[in-house]
């Protein structure tokens, strides 16, 4: 069983084709969602009164166990209000209200504590620090993070990576924390911390997963004619890594290779629509589909 | 036989740990010598009487067809100076002086007619064009070009595009000529001008080789931890891909898929060393061991 902690959002997200308000969103959402497609995941995370509770039940719908999600009487949902060039490459932020998430103190289910792995997606670094200590003996541990993390809790964030085996983190991120602009020398940097591998994550360029035998698995992107949204792209791809990685389980070099493949198919269905929209319409045999059809692509 | 036109140069660079002043450049030079390895590679170049008789001594030795290189008496080399930044990622250009190569007429010896194929490197769309002509029958012609060209014969560039059967041109000059951002869409837009297949090349992120009939291959960059002087990076790709075409005798898309794997090879030796020193020292054996420790390095 993988357990995702992290942010639940109603995102507003613009770009000069379309505007769509308060869509389901957040970290942790996109994660479990693509996590769900391979492994048993269970997700925490805290929202307000106004979460429509459609939102939830299509997670429920989707096979995800939401009993560690949080409902706070009286809150407020965290709101990501957000808006794109005409390339999709540049996002502006409009506006972050961080809401019932800014002092939620982490509690989970029972049943989850046995969770073999667990996926502390982007969030407060303290909060995640003490999640990790609510499970009894996960196999595997993996953290991502983001630059108002990196600048505002650098200490935090430096923790919460020494207590985790693997780190997911874009390029941008990586070389603000490690103040380096070489991505190798970033993941050594952040396995010197504690964990056994980093993944860089490097957008519509793909991805390279470093581990602390020095070795090194480089992953283009899925290609894609187009996108519609490139939200969530990075919190689904750690989704499909870390739930091909729970089916099998295990986490040795040749499956963490699979995973990161699972991860790049996970990330390119999640910008093919708005929000989760598209996570929430694809299947099994839709994910099986594209990670053949991705191998073929590559394959020389 | 393959035959390659473009710039040969005395080039300065400077990175902030090493500077070297007059040393072998050049697109033409970079192309030929990792051309050189695959199969036979003649070039054509215009010198000055300061090109150091060692330098085309080396290229020479290295088995390259050197006939064609013409030495105006009383001219000057090609001269380029630049420096990197510390990420040998930013290039600053202090000096070009194009001498010899301005108003360069060209001319082939007479066995160089018959070359099935042939790559126009970086340099004037309008001497490109002219030196299309010189040749019989060519199977397959593949041009590359530079912001300086784009900039300042724009229309020429398009004429030279349009009477090849390929281009490899780097993301940021595709940008450029077709005023789009997103490379699958630069890449549509040079083969409506007429060529076959484009390759965008990306760096570090590798290459993306599109063909007309929508067939696409994305391929990382062979991973290196360091590099020396990123110099002549895409022109040995263009050399490598060429190289690997003509020693197969053909075109199609699986030869071009292993042709683009052969550049990524040999852009990956030239930024081991300054100029071309690297490409000179290397041997076959050397180049066949890299195409098979790129082929396990992104195996999954």
């Amino acid at each position: 069983m993988l357990t995702v902690f992290g942010t639940m959002a109603l995102d507003t997200t613009r770009t000069p084709f379309r505007i769509e308000e308060r869509i389901l969103g957040g970290a942790a959402t996109f994660a479990s969602l693509a996590a769900g497609t391979f492994t048993k995941t269970a997700m925490v995370a805290a929202i307000g009164d106004d979460m429509p509770p459609a939102n939830i039940a299509a997670l429920k719908k989707k096979g995800i166990d939401t009993k560690g999600i949080v409902a706070v009487r009286g809150g407020k949902t965290f709101h990501y209000d957000s808006s794109f060039d005409y390339n999709l490459s540049n996002r502006t932020t409009l506006k972050t209200e961080l809401n019932v998430i800014a002092d939620f103190n982490p509690v989970i289910p029972d049943d989850y504590a046995k969770s073999e792995y667990v996926y502390l997606a982007n969030n407060d670094p303290k909060q995640n620090l003490k999640i990790l200590k609510l499970f009894d003996a996960p196999k595997l541990t993996v953290c991502d993070t983001i630059e108002y993390w990196i600048q505002t809790a650098r200490d935090d964030v430096v923790r919460m990576m020494s207590e985790t085996d693997g780190v997911v983190i874009n390029d941008s991120e990586a070389r603000l924390l490690c103040d380096e602009v070489n991505i190798a020398k970033c993941a050594k940097k952040i396995m010197s911390l504690g964990p056994r591998f980093a993944i860089i994550k490097k957008g519509e360029h793909g991805a390279v997963l470093f581990d602390s035998e020095e070795r090194v698995f480089p992953a283009v992107a899925f290609f894609l004619d187009d996108i519609a949204d490139p939200t969530g792209a990075g919190d689904s791809f750690a989704g499909g890594f870390l739930g091909h990685i729970a089916r099998k389980g295990k986490a040795d070099f040749g499956t963490m290779k699979e995973a990161v493949i699972c991860g790049n198919v996970m990330g390119s269905f999640a910008v093919e629509d708005f929000g989760v929209k598209r996570l929430l319409a694809i299947t099994k045999g839709d994910v099986k589909a594209r990670y053949e059809k991705y191998r073929s692509l590559v394959q020389f």
